[in-house]
């Protein structure tokens, strides 16, 4: 039995399948080879039924063993720890990967998660717009000079900022070449391609049970 | 010589005193009893005279000997590695500091800075409003049943979920007793002090070197 528990929903509704954060966990199992088991939590409910292992309510949370670890973010840098595929061990290939990994979070999804998210909303606020424009702008500067972001190599670092770059609202603002062609040379990857077909597969496993509510365990 | 160096600016204006973000590695490095020198770029000029050393703009960043890195999440975990007085070494103990670290950027500043930052061109968007409700109301929930985020002790999840929760907007708040009485027992710690006290004091110096500009090398 695999030591490495990667938690989601049960079931989600079409929308974000393909984007549920388990993915990121997933994906960065699969680019380290590390064997991994999907548990569930219920998605109806989900506000409350698991506080106690992901005190907002949300999903991924990873084991290993006895450890217990939520936020995606937390996660990666745990199985990073674990396998050199996903970050050098030199010191300075640590450190790069290290900030560019808190960068995709604190400079880049920081500015995009709630520009997204108020415009489930329908709206549109414009300084947040511009927020969006100028961070994606200067990144677009970086990866124009540079195929990988840290290390002259893949890291999780590239699996983190391509995960929050192709969200489709992202991807549709378009005019940022470097950035365009970063998104998709990193989603090509085969690691990716698995983990994303293996969650399309999941909650399509979901739809199932939940016809056939009665006759699973 | 001391080997870390945390850069900042040579000088701000006074609303963010106090407040711009080497403030958490000075923090950090009161915390664990390292010694730091305070170098700077200058805050004139600041969206592209430093950028191959922080891509957007920003300070802090911290030199390590001949390691570099950005964003200041990445320099408090480069010195939580370095210092157990900021983490501790047991694999869960690990664990949950990294958890809480994230969260405090990831699961609470993704949601409190943007809400900030439209306040400052007087908006107020509902979602945004909503969001920071929601979230705070669960974190009020986790520090109503412990004193410390992670560890049972002080760790550098304290450091950075305190520093995003003492911004004047959330803290005029109110309602939250449990979070207010652990943000007061946080930034009340003697190496917080130190620090503030030390910020400060660099950007009034900083408006001394700007009135006699010819005087100082």
């Amino acid at each position: 039995m695999s030591e490495l528990t990667i938690w989601t929903y049960d079931w989600v509704p079409n929308g974000p399948r393909g984007f549920v954060r388990d993915f990121r966990l997933r994906w960065a199992c699969e680019e380290a080879s590390l064997d991994y088991t999907i548990k569930t939590v219920p998605f109806e409910g989900r506000e409350t039924n698991h506080l106690s292992r992901q005190p907002f309510g949300q999903v991924p949370f990873l084991t290993d063993g006895t450890i217990e670890l939520f936020e995606s973010g937390a996660g990666l840098l745990h199985l990073a720890h674990k396998s050199e595929a996903l970050m050098p061990r030199d010191p300075a290939g640590t450190a790069d990967t290290l900030q560019w990994t808190i960068a995709a979070f604190n400079s880049i999804e920081m500015v995009t998660q709630p520009w997204w998210f108020v415009g489930l909303f329908g709206k549109e606020v414009s300084e947040l717009s511009g927020w969006v424009e100028s961070r994606l702008g200067q990144l677009e500067r970086v990866l124009g000079e540079r195929e990988w972001l840290a290390a002259s190599r893949f890291t999780v670092a590239d699996l983190i900022m391509a995960d929050v770059l192709r969200i489709p609202k992202v991807r549709k603002l378009g005019g940022r070449p470097a950035t365009e062609a970063y998104v998709d040379r990193i989603t090509d990857r085969p690691a990716f391609q698995r983990a994303y077909s293996d969650q399309l597969a999941h909650f399509a496993a979901g739809d199932l049970a939940r016809k056939e509510p009665r006759v699973r365990t």
